[in-house]
């Protein structure tokens, strides 16, 4: 065993998605498109003797059931703990509960030497993330890092990714609240909104994928899938007068934009992140 | 049309590798594993009306037969200008070519607006190495960045990849020489070696993806397929008895080594290089 081990990964905030069933949970996932930013999770882990699992997240005492669930695959007859710190909200769709799995299972297998592949222990995480409902694409996209375009369903190694090529950008974000991914992805008829719309979305971004088509496609996602409210249609729109353009993240009551700062002032504290162009990693 | 873009793409190391044969190029390609170094090509292309293409690499003109495929492929109705600057040396298996090519398709389908996705544009790269023999497998794993393992042949998008998850690494190397890739290529003898050695290199890999069998794999494999000189297996043999790992650049005279700078001191100047964790991208 390796003592402490720390890694990295990134927050992922989708604009739109499609959910693919299966009873397989490495296949199952979704399609979709999103970005990772710098911002992100940071985790360290310390293994010894003896069994149990605590996880501490940014100095708190949580539940983490995702995170816990990849503690339990990898390393049941230890004692870990897992130290996470996240630069961003949780449960607000910057994917944090992803990046905190992720950055777990690539820092546990390397502690205890358990000869896994990248996408092998980003793997356990993709179907923690499934098992708990707290996520369905993230942990992909965090593999990869940059503007990932989720062709195919399924975790890393089974499912296909794409990117749209992007130089330096910063997205600013006002945060409104969060959202159940659990309870959204739920409900039956939200799920047949979301999947119309979000097949409709990918197939156009394909067709021309830009990062401004990607922000065109996923305000008309938001609005179609039922899934924005119209306090976030009324921020949307002022963002778009002032020149820039914005969207919803999925799922949580965000408001991301590009070039839209002065605009989401009006509606609340605004924070800016670089978009990320790196997958998660050991460090 | 944009003017003037930028891109970057890190050099690539292959280890070991197998020849995948496939009359479709972009199926063609090679399994193997290999790292890229943060060292690497960046590219700045300008496009104007008219139609020709200039290629400079540090300041010369060069053929550049691989990166000019490519230009001819997106932009043969253009005066395009390719400008490279490259960190590592031509025809000495630090990928340099793939990542010139790469890093002008990246460069020129966004400055020519063509609405290629990451893949699309990288597909283009791969392509131009299989024509003019000049790699097999270096711009899929240039996309990625890491330590990377070619698992199904290919243009990225096409061919599987995995990651050996490692910390942060130097790599120091000293170049003997150039070889030519098209050559070995070339000799049917020297083939049936190098793909007998590299599939039972891969399948090893595979039952312990770690760095440390990735280097003693590699070694291997440069003896068995009769591609290191006795020269070179004399200095990876000094640089063990030092107690570090190294093997040789495929294709190049190049030996890399982990944990070797002072055995290698002896045999020529050494260059020392961080592993890049990051794929091939806009500037």
């Amino acid at each position: 065993m390796r003592g402490r081990v720390r890694a990295y990964a990134p927050s992922h905030i989708t604009g739109f998605f499609e959910i693919c069933e299966n009873s397989n949970q490495k296949y199952m996932g979704s399609r979709g498109c999103g970005f990772t930013l710098q911002a992100g999770v940071t985790t360290e882990v310390t293994v010894d003797e003896g069994r149990g699992i605590s996880v501490i997240i940014n100095e708190a005492n949580v539940e983490a059931p995702t995170t816990r669930s990849v503690v339990r695959k990898l390393a049941s007859e230890r004692l870990v703990e897992v130290l996470s710190k996240t630069d961003v909200p949780i449960g607000c769709g910057f994917g944090a509960s992803g990046a905190g799995a992720l950055s777990t299972a690539l820092a546990l297998s390397y502690a205890m030497s358990l000869n896994l592949s990248y996408n092998g222990a980003a793997e356990v995480a993709h179907v923690a993330e499934i098992e708990n409902k707290t996520g369905l694409g993230d942990v992909i996209a965090q593999t990869q890092g940059g503007v990932i375009i989720r062709r195919e369903p399924g975790a890393p190694g089974i499912g296909k990714v794409d990117k749209i090529p992007v130089k330096d950008l910063e997205i600013n974000h006002v945060v409104l609240g969060d959202i159940s991914t659990k309870d959204v992805l739920g409900d039956k008829r939200s799920k047949i909104r979301i999947n119309r719309a979000g097949k409709a979305a990918i197939k156009e971004l394909l067709k021309r994928p830009t990062i401004q088509n990607f922000m065109l496609l996923s305000k008309r996602f938001a609005i179609e899938s039922g899934l924005m409210s119209d306090f976030g249609i009324e921020i949307v729109e002022a963002v778009e007068s002032c020149g820039g353009m914005a969207s919803m993240a999925m799922l949580g009551e965000v408001i991301f934009s590009i070039g839209g700062y002065e605009a989401l002032k009006e509606f609340g504290p605004v924070r800016t992140y670089k978009i990320g162009h790196n997958g998660a990693r050991l460090l």
